[in-house]
């Protein structure tokens, strides 16, 4: 099969596959407000997101490297964890993260729920254990309280606080981007290049993987289609997960949405700019050479796509009590 | 000069200080809510306090170590800093610190403005300087036209960054405690155990250093009056401004105001607990050993100090741009 018949079939079979979920016929759905919430779970899931206890050294918060200032990302190429680790692959916005398909780059966790206690235990990262994290939540009064509220129980679990911070997670999508104003019917939502943008972007077939509401998230696709991608970054992708040679360098599609905000990009971070993922997206996935006006008008359309950030007052974390192991950032 | 003899005439001394402002004859004030604040310059303070691109990995804000989810203070022995490097001393609460007659604990910053700049260029916590903070803000947009709103000005620089961050700092007041509410003429505020825990506070002269408003933050006192204190951190306290040897192991003494929250205790965060804080400062600057019941007593009423803590929508930050020179955590 040619590149052009590749990327054609391709585009083809993704425009079919979203045709029953398209919004006034386009292949891209504006996003929704968070619905069904489970508002005291949501509440007390956002103080655990906020908590530093949850890491060995109670300094580093899931908003550690999924910053709510920030659009849900640490806006470093890779994380840093604990003790200064360097991070193996660049931290996912938490942003619309509940349209996802699974979780983390290589799909290795199912949903949001699985996916929050991997940090807590992870080595290189928070560095704690389920168990401890569990202990020092049980000694403080605030939280025993809040679980109690929630849950209906006196004995606080990882499932109780994975399934929180979920809840809180689901909160977390942004509506009313310009672009979704435009879906709406907004006519002057966007402006003629931003339009045209758009037109381009699915003319060349960006939309094959980017499409649905977040603009990606949907498929796992591998990185380097045409040509190959060069990196000195070792994750390996799907295949990690599958065991399947075939899935070698096969990633989650990220989200365009909020994409001015979630620089730098790929699994990498390697790229610093939009105008510089936008051109190896071309050359590398789609095997075109984007003009500078083309690439211009590409960015100008994933400009739009910022949606409404995050709005909630700071939390305030219950304090500790004479009863809670104190964190051990130094041993 | 006796101990008890010492001590009350300290006592005497900080008292007649204190008169002119007391509140309905009490040596302590309720905090009074922000007044005269520049709310524009205060809300791009705010900005900037949340944002790690002040320091050179991206990754330490000034609510890095001051968390005001916390207190106001990270809650950790000493902070951690740029490449988890181990801070030298524990970090004192940014809570209500527009009430201490100087910044850090040996006061060598005179004011919030000019201890604003200390974290950013210091090599031990976000290990940047003034002038690659200011390029980074600089090459923000969102930030030039704020700081142009604010201070009319296309050139920001660290005068005009930490002018910003001070402001901010001074709405953070805590009124509205319990105590407060009691001081104001609420008689049922506090319980009978606590208002008999502030009587032992006054009689037994803890109220000699911890006066005023916030409960602290108006002098510098000896750390082991009576015995000496033995820690092995190697702070020296305020000689390291003056020179003066006289000024050994003098340091700011710290406000109760919040006390609850901002544990651990002292400038070498060595006492985990209020009770173990109480039995330390009776014992080696008061020469007096409180019985478990009236240990309990005070900190009762030191738990009635935990005021309004802030309360505002989380900052959302202006997003990098093409120019914007990316962090290097790891170089």
């Amino acid at each position: 099969m040619t590149r052009k018949a590749l990327i054609s079939s391709a585009v083809a079979l993704c425009l079919a596959a979203v045709a029953g979920v398209s919004s006034a016929g386009e292949p891209v759905d504006p996003i929704s407000p968070a619905k069904e919430i489970n508002l005291a779970q949501a509440e007390l899931g956002k103080k655990l997101y906020f908590d530093p206890r949850l890491s060995r050294s109670g300094f580093i918060s899931c908003n550690s490297c999924h910053n709510l200032s920030m659009g849900g990302t640490d806006n470093l190429k890779t994380s840093i964890g604990h003790n200064w680790q360097q991070g193996p692959i660049n931290a996912p916005t938490v942003l619309n993260s509940s349209l996802n398909v699974a979780q983390f780059w290589d799909g290795r966790a199912a949903d949001l729920k699985e996916q929050a206690g991997g940090p807590i235990a992870n080595p290189g990262e928070m560095a704690f254990t389920h168990t401890l994290a569990v202990d020092v939540l049980q000694s403080i009064p605030g939280y025993v309280i809040e679980f109690k509220q929630v849950f209906d129980t006196d004995e606080i679990d990882i499932d109780k606080v994975t399934a929180a911070i979920a809840e809180f997670e689901k909160t977390l999508v942004t509506p009313n981007s310009r672009f979704d104003l435009w879906l709406l019917g907004d006519t002057t939502a966007i402006s003629e290049q931003e339009r045209s943008g758009y037109q381009l972007f699915k003319d060349s077939g960006c939309v094959a993987c980017h499409n649905g509401s977040a603009l990606g998230g949907t498929s796992f696709q591998k990185m380097g289609v045409v040509k190959p991608y060069v990196t000195d970054n070792p994750a390996e992708g799907l295949s990690a997960v599958t065991g399947k040679d075939a899935d070698r360098f096969k990633f989650k599609v990220p989200t365009l949405r909020n994409v001015t905000l979630t620089y730098p990009y790929f699994h990498d971070g390697e790229a610093q700019t939009l105008t510089e993922a936008v051109e190896i997206m071309g050359r590398l996935q789609l095997g075109r050479e984007f003009s500078d006006v083309e690439n211009a008008k590409i960015v100008a359309f994933l400009k739009t796509l910022t949606g409404d950030q995050p709005a909630f007052a700071l939390p305030i974390l219950p304090p500790s009590s004479d009863k809670t192991v104190p964190p051990t950032p130094f041993e």
